[in-house]
């Protein structure tokens, strides 16, 4: 990371490469140690924030990690999302991986690549939008990074606490336990991106204005990722946060756990709105709601009567192995894990 | 992150896009918790290790934090370097920051994004070099991501442990302190990177050939990381790593201490071979090392008498403002603070 002081406001129509990355490094540093946040941006656990060599953070016991990284073109378009919420998603996404394990974010530490020609406009709402997207979830930035290249690649890693609590490992569901996700909000993903790829084919927005609940919740998933750390409180014996799809979690649960998870289709909270854009779309919205990525709401097991309230059961573990879905194994199933999101 | 299960071994001639990323990703994660250490990749402070939503790392007190990106075609390009290399280039970098504030990198973690025509051989390489040097650090690697790109970005995030000691700021050098850098190898990169810039122009590698040392620093520098952390024990007023040139870093220190830096340049400790290959393609030494940068050595400020044995004294800090070299602040001096490495 680089240290830089910062001057003058920079005009935000300029680019990348007449502004320097130096300089603009040091307007994203300034932005990251106080904007938006009520408090300046310090927090109590941050002994030292952006702009020196290296960030410290100081939390009692373990520290959790995990990194994502978002590509223009293949996880995101500036013609589809907005830079900062492109931001904010990157920020979330990474995030719910902490609150997985059962932990809360405390941190995070960002790399932006972009083409030297990219306005300094759009880097500043990239950031503004991971800043707020951090300290929305009571977290704050790091430090981070600006390189040139030939396409936006955003690089999101976060780290979070226990608060005292064990990690939730994926591998830990048991027989008798029972399965639930957090939200009402699955499919939501996969059908905005349905209905912005049909817009693109059909050169018509007419659909994405009637259909906004899943357009939004593709730009910007919103899981409530305090669950995490409540779901460990409750005793939850596995968990992880479903980013390609509720079956393919499953598929990973089961496998790591050496259990069969059987679950009921009509129990799946789907996602405001996702069946009307099936019908418009004339796909079955099992589709998404069961093989749709990138919600990233959370799926656990907890012990029997041990379900938060906020979650809803979708089914429970068995002895045995692999996945059921309403009865039938999923390799009986056409479709739905083949699903591309 | 993702978690996936592992076959049969990958054929490494074939494609990102042909293996597929989550069965690439299974490869990574094997290969980050065990290949080439002798203790199969356990450590007492690894909770949970790569494979996971996230990783868990528990070392007492303050984590420091730094990220580092690396482009193909900015920061490295695959004829000059192989695969390995850049993977252990892109580790040291980022554990460099965490050396600079006194802390032992504990562990990493790393997203590469990558064309789907990039060979399974290339990513295997380049993981193998981010194990080999994340392992050699004594660190150990946390987890990952995998994703298509249009080039090759190569993220990592480095995590450290203070173990007691207080981190120390880029800020904090005071009058009378002794300015120290660590390491004979200052300039060691920039010639190495001139004489492959030369050999391209001219359209032989006769020079490359004949100055090996300074070719080598460029790929992969090597410094005592372990100097951090030996800085700090000895009362380290201030620190930092020289990623961007002595000059560069000297006016940070300067700037952010509100002090006066004055250092002689015949103290600075060169790399070995530098002067011979600034001698062969007729440059002044002093522009590659005292702005040179990307060798990563240590630069600190200890009070009078307390430099430790490995570190090279190059000048002393004064009140007041701004870099002096030989006694001449650094704005009459020409070409070296312009150095673009």
């Amino acid at each position: 990371m680089s240290v830089q002081g910062v001057g003058d406001p920079v005009d935000r129509s300029r680019t990348v490469r007449e502004v320097g990355e130096r300089r603009l490094i040091g307007e994203l540093t300034r932005a990251a140690a106080g904007a938006g946040t009520s408090d300046g941006g310090s927090a109590p656990d941050i002994v030292i924030g952006s702009g020196d060599d290296a960030a410290v953070i100081d939390t009692a016991g373990p520290t959790v990690i995990s990194t994502d990284t978002a590509v223009q073109g293949r996880h995101f378009r500036f013609d589809w999302s907005d830079a900062r919420t492109v931001g904010a998603r990157a920020v979330i996404q990474a995030s719910a991986d902490i609150a997985a394990m059962g932990a809360r974010t405390t941190g995070i530490v960002v790399s932006i690549a972009c083409p030297s020609s990219t306005t300094v406009g759009t880097v500043l709402e990239l950031n503004a939008g991971i800043v707020e997207a951090t300290h929305g979830i009571g977290a704050r930035v790091l430090g981070g990074d600006l390189v040139a290249a030939d396409q936006v690649v955003l690089g999101v890693t976060a780290v979070g606490a226990l608060d005292g609590g064990d990690p939730i490992v994926v591998g830990g569901a048991r027989p008798g336990d029972v399965l639930a996700v957090t939200g009402h909000a699955l499919g939501s993903s996969a059908a905005g991106l349905a209905l912005l790829i049909d817009a693109q084919a059909r050169g018509t927005d007419d659909l994405l204005r009637a259909h906004p609940g899943p357009l939004a919740a593709y730009r910007l998933p919103a899981p409530d990722l305090g669950q995490g750390p409540i779901a460990a409180r409750a005793g939850a014996h596995a968990m992880t946060d479903i980013s390609d799809g509720l079956v393919e979690e499953l598929i990973t649960m089961a496998t790591a756990s050496g259990v069969r998870l059987e679950v009921r289709a009509d129990h799946v909270p789907a996602g405001p709105g996702v069946a009307a854009a099936a019908a418009a779309l004339g796909v079955d919205p099992r589709s998404w709601v069961l093989a749709g990525g990138e919600d990233h709401e959370l799926l656990a097991a907890f012990p029997a009567g041990a379900v938060p309230a906020e979650w809803t059961a979708i089914g429970h573990v068995a002895a045995g192995s692999g996945v059921w879905i309403d009865g039938h194994p999923i390799g009986e199933l056409h479709g739905w894990g083949s699903f591309d999101s």
